[in-house]
């Protein structure tokens, strides 16, 4: 292990806006103290099109105006909010031990965040959640919030096209205020936000809503610095993620986590177990609840918006696994299968699941129900174990549900293209409607090296059914550590999938993104092209490999083609000989026009100029 | 314009086996002859299993045994079969004509190919197609080839698993020859080979077989040179692309074409209007059935297996592009668009159809039949336009079956989820069950640079519902011309999509590469993994990243989880624990087995071992 570098450098996380994008926000009207933010892209002035509002997750490094300082975090605008609802008390907060950190001696040890923060907590028996205030009808500022930054600005559209399968969703045409509250009350959407996460913009995680996806960052026994880890966040937001994992495994788990949460405006979630298995020296039999307690409540300080329990691990379900092609392949899944054999003992997580809820009502952390016995291969898709489980995962939503906590159920895993669908509806039938959270599923098993690709398939498939985060999955999938590249790689491959599930779904808005998108690729507008692109550089990058010169970016024509050959261009020449006739050959339907076309003899054409 | 290199060294082409493969070949029964190719991966002996089989369109490039000598071209085997059938003869051929390469110059001619082959010919009257040949009950080398060569040696699998949803296809459990003719006889599988096109290790396309993958190259107006494109084919089917198409615009297409079938194992396609147009000057006005026909005949005469031909872009349909949000983006639907407008007449394709399928006939080219009004955009998928045409594409299948001639019909484009089934149910049932070749399709417009992952997810999905070959699209469409590393890039997008399809529709011995690479994964047999894997140099690769020493590629752990925490590890202490019982734990269903593990108060497990 190496010295650690003493402290981040401020800087050192990439800022400013995306190439040809602005940040904007937009205030509330319940609460106009919210600042909510979008991603703006003007169009050029031939366009004659107002500018494309998309969602951004990417938090105050995109906006210049933000002086951005890691050692002091992010400004924590939600902290009165949550003051302001009077059903929270400042605790001492646990003392950080030094197994927090695995017991790294000082030469070692990442520095703790600068500066201490009040630790806030639910006063006795109160229920702080999200869930909970809904139930009671309040329209909290996190809802308003998600309600105006779903809402994407779309009374600007100059339509709303409403083409798509939903399979039984309900999306409105526009999300109100009241449509979040009601979402969350009914347990169809969550809005994952620990009250210790001041620095929280937030977001909603449900059907009908968009799509969201997640990554993971982490470093592990093996390799990574913290360094490396808050800036992997920081990035992952940047190409669109919408919450971040951090599932640490070695040692200075607590600080990096520190330095992540305090800088972090999506959700952060988290693998308590890790910890916890970490703070009994690996031995996974060693586990306590005791331990596990402890380090929920330390997460759950710090901030931490979702836990991932694998509750539904139970004994009488390990044994389907033994004859499975990979077994157990999730982490947690098989920490806890390990213990349950050695101690001849149910899992401790669904025992003790009761009081777990009433640490997470305490801080409003949002449950993501593990699936720690998804198919690690197509072989073992959609089997017993899986099945079992989720219904387990169902029984536990609504136990949660009983507590007042937030809960998401997380999915498989690897599934070939004609299981996926099952998994789906099973989900919505066991679990109530709770929020789904997929990790693909990858649709193959033999593409190490590209399962973003194998998997970006199922998660589009997925989330088209009704899957409502999906958890991403980068190229170094099953052979080592995802670097700033694999994580961009990953994260634009799921807003891929995140966005056709979305166009598929006839989501409001999803559409306008793509259409001014392809109306720039039509009338040659290349910058405008790159601008609305997930990732305006690389497109610019590519383009410019064949055809570098400026005025190339002004070019009737592009290098597939080149200028005498170019569909697009020949295409424009038709559309504006129809013009030049008022229109006639676009008013009417094929077989009219046909039967007109023949009559006429041709004569509504003048022959497009050259 | 560079002069040109004069001639392409040999060696110039990547060759040599995929690592951990090792060709082999099986011989026919019907045609003892017959040296039929098949990747094959020898595991581990720990694994105690046989090799697998894999399909393995690269020819000669990757068989060690071969000397490839670019300049004499790949051997013709074929020829023999071609000869021995009696109904073709050798005829003067076409000489080469100044407008073939654009009227260039000497100094920046490529040279010719070396050497003179006889040119054949259907002798008069006679239909020398794979179709014909089938409908009179006749089981070709070409087809008992197919046969082997689809079946993957599936004999020796220890299981075949016939787990999928075909959607109404009729694939069997082994791939005989007599059912290679009845599928080509009754036209729902192609066997691109044209008489002239000795070098070819033949293929199918069809909704029965195993998904293939088409990938493109081709010079341009704008970039690229001779040795280039060549070296992309060899590429492309080093890769998995199981046909290619040359889609050069630029000058000296006829020389280069004539290049890359002299060293084609693999099906060749061309859009002949490309060329055509460029004798005229690129003006699509100037166009004339004279030059087009000398065109076919041309590129028939090298060897060309399959010709896009744009028959379908009739006059009365142009009009409904006219309000699309991109209009004609087919390059080809442009050039006859425009044709049309500027004559006010009827697609002089659709009119000399019959003439068209007299020379493919004569040669064995099977038509491609184009769809030059397909979306470029989410916002034209399934419109008017399109399926108008497809109406007419099906008019045109049946006029070329009539004349004994092999047909494939080419599909989208742009198409969100929602959209993509009712494409493939329409084919289906306009054209008869002809195979359906989609480009795509793109299930989303809004990430340039990406599109090899907005079209895997689109061509997945189509490839399921019965698509019998995708398109590629590399990460460069809509902005350049694809290099090397692109077309590897779009080839294995398209291997996963293909795959998945293959998977999920059931395929026999599809499934068998899965599980072979998930027991290597399970078992830490990282060289197998690798092995087995699409891209074995770029998986080894990503693992050497974090793990780059020898020893860990027999370490039972990997870098995402390091030494003490695999979960693959813990899963393998599960089955053994449950080995050492008997197998009793594996043997019962969920129910009796909680029950029995509750009355059995665990003793039937032992603690796993550290």
């Amino acid at each position: 292990m190496n010295a650690i570098t003493p402290i981040l450098p401020a800087g050192q996380v990439a800022t400013g806006p995306i190439p040809g994008s602005r940040k904007v926000y937009a205030s509330g009207v319940l609460h106009a103290d919210l600042r909510v933010p979008f991603r703006e892209v003007a169009l050029h002035p031939s366009a004659a099109e107002p500018p494309v509002t998309l969602y951004d997750p990417s938090g105050p490094y995109t906006d210049p105006e933000v002086a951005i300082d890691i050692e002091q975090g992010l400004a924590r605008p939600r902290d009165a909010w949550v003051v302001a609802r009077g059903d929270v008390e400042t605790v001492q907060g646990r003392a950080v031990k030094p197994e927090d950190n695995g017991h790294v001696s000082q030469a070692y040890l990442v520095p703790e965040f600068p500066g201490r923060r009040p630790v806030l907590r639910a006063r006795a028996g109160a229920a702080v959640t999200q869930l909970e205030y809904a139930r009671r009808g309040l329209i909290t500022p996190e809802m308003e919030f998600v309600a105006i930054r779903e809402n994407l600005r779309r009374e600007q559209l100059r339509e709303l096209i409403r083409d798509g399968e939903d399979f039984g969703a309900d999306i409105p045409d526009e999300v109100t205020p009241a449509f979040v509250r009601d979402e969350v009350a009914r347990g169809r959407a969550v809005i994952p936000a620990n009250i210790n996460h001041g620095e929280l913009e937030p977001m909603a995680i449900g059907r009908n809503f968009l799509v969201k996806i997640n990554a993971n960052i982490g470093n592990s026994a093996v390799a990574s610095t913290v360094s490396e880890e808050v800036e992997k966040m920081v990035w992952a937001i940047r190409w669109g993620a919408d919450t971040v994992m951090d599932l640490s495994t070695g040692r200075n788990i607590h600080n990096i986590r520190e330095w992540i949460v305090r800088n972090a405006p999506v959700p952060i979630g988290t693998v308590p177990i890790y910890q916890a298995l970490e703070k009994v020296g690996g031995v996974a039999e060693d586990l306590t609840w005791e331990v596990f307690r402890d380090t929920l409540i330390e997460q759950a300080e710090q901030g931490v918006d979702y836990f991932t329990i694998h509750a539904g691990v139970r004994l009488p379900y390990i044994p389907l696994t033994a004859k499975r092609v990979t077994g157990i392949v999730s982490r947690g899944g098989s920490i806890l299968a390990k213990w349950c054999l050695a101690h001849h003992r149910e899992n401790f997580l669904y025992e003790r699941f009761d009081e777990i809820c009433e640490i997470m009502r305490a801080y409003d952390v949002t449950f993501s129900l593990g699936d720690g016995l998804r198919p690690g291969s197509i072989a073992d898709a959609n089997d017993a174990a899986q099945f079992a489980e989720l219904e387990t995962l169902g029984e536990l939503t609504k136990a949660a549900w009983a507590h007042g906590c937030q809960v998401m159920i997380e999915g498989p895993g690897h599934v070939a293209m004609h299981k996926i669908k099952a998994n789906m509806d099973k989900q919505l039938a066991t679990c109530g409607e709770a929020p789904f959270y997929t990790l693909g599923p990858l649709t193959t098993d033999i593409a190490p090296g590209y399962d973003h690709i194998t998997s970006a398939i199922g998660a589009a498939m997925i989330g088209w059914f009704g899957t409502a985060m999906l958890c991403y999955v980068t190229p170094k999938e099953h052979l080592g550590l995802p670097d700033r590249e694999d994580v961009k790689q990953g994260v634009i491959a799921y807003k891929i999938a995140a966005h056709a599930a979305d166009l598929a779904k006839g989501h409001p808005a999803a559409r306008a993104w793509d259409d001014a998108l392809s109306r720039a690729r039509f009338e040659f507008r290349w910058e405008d092209q790159f601008n609305l692109g997930l990732d305006p550089e690389t497109a610019r990058a590519y383009h410019d490999e064949t055809l570098p010169k400026e005025a190339h970016k002004k070019a009737h024509f592009c290098s597939m083609c080149g200028p005498k050959f170019c569909s697009m261009k020949i295409s424009q020449d038709i559309r504006d000989a129809a013009r030049n006739q008022n229109d006639v050959a676009a008013q009417a339907g094929m077989a009219q026009m046909a039967e007109r076309f023949r009559e006429g003899g041709g004569e509504i054409y003048v022959p497009a100029a050259d």
